[in-house]
């Protein structure tokens, strides 16, 4: 079996790049351990950046986020028991987030990709991607019990936070790997219940963190921040809306039946560079966000809108150069959303053995941006996402 | 003897509230224990603010800082080998910040002060503080070998960061220190040489912050972060202008002979509140801050703006409304001068014990500050300063 560009992974990265590689006339092959049952059905959370949505639209995928995700115009930051709104439309020019869940997205680009005669092997095992120094390299897997070989250009790995791939590139030469743990975790809820808020609320508390948002007009997600040795069993229902209106304070927490609690944990990677020979990798397979910026799907496009076009000059010219300079290309907007995700988090928490020091800085500079002009753009403009080019 | 307000220390904040309330027609006695020689003599740094020289020049004393001060519109951040001028001119307005060092500040109020009447004693000692909480507050203090005493409505604390005033405000209740160390030092020279820049370069080097800064045409001031137990002996000249070199490369240092060496540690303070009884501490006697953010005698400044207007209030009409509110109202002006002053030192400096992580996000905060116009215009209006009222 052949392919121009054989793809690990059916997540964002790997199913927006396999998209994007057929527009451009270039033929992939992704392939993924997991069912699509699993993939359509593992229910995560999604603010896309304008951006994003824009290359949806553009590239004929936007129909059902347009019709159905919920475009946001602002976010509040509440602190000394006040909310501050951020009005991204008025900073940016019109810009904003939608909401609109990954799986959606990821649904869309499935049946895209199906309707356009793209080659998606769900469910399949032992996958290994082989010579990626080479001009040659091959990507074995085994589907319903046969031993396959998929013999590429160039290869992919746009398979998630657990990747295989990524150990391909040797460390610590060149391959580094950044890593950074947060001293905290996110107590996630979904509830039953009406909307509390109609735009997102970051809460500052002294006890601690909260945010509020929303899945649709019935199911609602709520965020605690929660030490990180906490479980399930120590937060009862009771104890979660106590907290929610204790923390976010001034808005009317409307709650319901909690069908879901789960403890999320904060970490931050980088591995540099984001290739080897001819293995590319992409979205979490390449570096982790905290939650709390809403970056992590976001930067799995940004990334493969790079990547696609790099690929797509290869094929139609041989020209090299952009395939070279992806990890330069697309590493410094990692980055900056790693900074922008560390902003948020370290300005929005309460940081265990801070000082009553630090909670006063912290509050003077949640102030600092807030009442400026300026400071709310920089908040808006990193948080709408900035243009992928 | 007696006066409307007793004013310990005749530094930035003792002699321009002084100054200020000598406008209002409000009487005032300013004691130091040091000699109008070693005030005027303390060779001091000095980066005034727009609102600072503003309201210098309306009060009749800008004459000098406009006529020798040196104006400047922007500064350089330097990071990656590479310079981004932060024009504050055209981020905030036409605003910018005077050099012009702290003692010649303070020759022309005292020289004003003594043209218009004022009461400024020299070289006292003993000095001390009484009664605060009475009607009648009263300064006990020597002068020539004569015991004398000040009968004050007011007393105003501003005797700087060795304040003895300060410890009037019981402590833990009301008054609570918040203090931080950093983990760094600045080593700074002074040096018989041309100017290296037009404008002071503040530059991210991964051996360490470097800061080039100016007194004149022949005298220039440079600064290199150390480590908090370096002493003078550990650096031989060659050794600082090499540093420099390669700390500011793509900058034509200029060397010359150095006439002055000194370590300067880190620290940010605040106590709070800034009031007790009828004392009033303004200046450094409540809060250092580092000197990142050249904000230390603008506060002090931004202090007695506020307490000169409070204190004329008071005296005119006998409403004690602006002095009650002093601490509320003065407070959050000094905490985000701590953030600000916080915020450049943590994005500029080396961190002792930073991991690849922290390095790249700290050169991905830069990034994303400077080629933001809303982030190098929150910088610039923080540099600069924000209005006063």
């Amino acid at each position: 079996m052949r392919t121009q560009v054989g793809i690990v992974g059916a997540g964002p990265a790997g199913l927006m790049l396999s998209h994007l590689l057929h527009q451009h006339g270039v033929e992939s092959v992704v392939l993924d351990i997991r069912t699509r049952e699993e993939i359509e059905g593992t229910i995560r959370a999604g603010v896309l950046e304008q951006s994003t949505v824009d290359l949806m639209v553009e590239t004929g995928v936007g129909e059902r986020v347009k019709q159905v995700g919920m475009v946001h115009h602002g976010i509040e930051l509440r602190f000394g028991g006040r909310g501050h709104r951020i009005d991204f439309a008025d900073l940016t020019g019109g810009r904003g987030v939608t909401i609109y869940p990954q799986h959606e997205v990821l649904k869309d680009l499935i049946a895209q990709r199906l309707a356009d005669g793209g080659d998606i092997r769900f469910g399949v095992s032992d996958v290994q991607v082989e010579d990626v120094t080479s001009d040659r390299p091959r990507v074995r897997f085994t589907q319903d019990g046969v031993a396959q070989q998929l013999e590429c250009d160039l290869v992919a790995g746009c398979d998630g936070s657990r990747t295989t791939t990524r150990a391909l590139v040797p460390a610590p030469n060149p391959r580094q790997d950044h890593f950074r743990q947060y001293p905290f975790a996110w107590f996630g809820i979904l509830a039953e219940a009406p909307r509390s808020s109609d735009e997102l609320v970051y809460a500052h508390h002294p006890n601690g963190f909260a945010l509020v948002s929303t899945r649709s007009e019935t199911v609602q997600r709520l965020y605690l921040q929660v030490d990180p040795q906490d479980s399930v069993e120590d937060w009862s229902d009771d104890r979660i809306w106590s907290e929610l209106r204790t923390r976010v304070a001034g808005v009317d927490i409307k709650d319901g039946p909690i069908f879901d609690k789960s403890v999320l944990h904060f970490r931050s990677f980088v591995c540099e560079p984001m290739q080897y020979g001819r293995l590319f990798l992409a979205g979490d397979a390449a570096h982790t966000v905290p939650p709390t910026g809403a970056k992590g799907m976001n930067l799995a496009i940004a990334d493969v809108h790079v990547l696609s076009r790099a690929m797509a000059r290869f094929f139609a010219t041989g020209d090299r150069s952009g395939l070279d300079a992806y990890t330069e290309t697309a590493l410094p907007r990692v980055w900056r959303a790693q900074h922008f995700s560390w902003w948020m988090t370290s300005m929005l928490h309460r940081i265990p053995g801070a000082s009553g020091f630090d909670l006063h800085r912290q509050l003077a500079e949640l102030d600092t941006v807030t009442r400026s002009r300026a400071g709310r753009t920089l908040l808006a403009e990193n948080y709408v996402g900035t243009p992928f080019d």
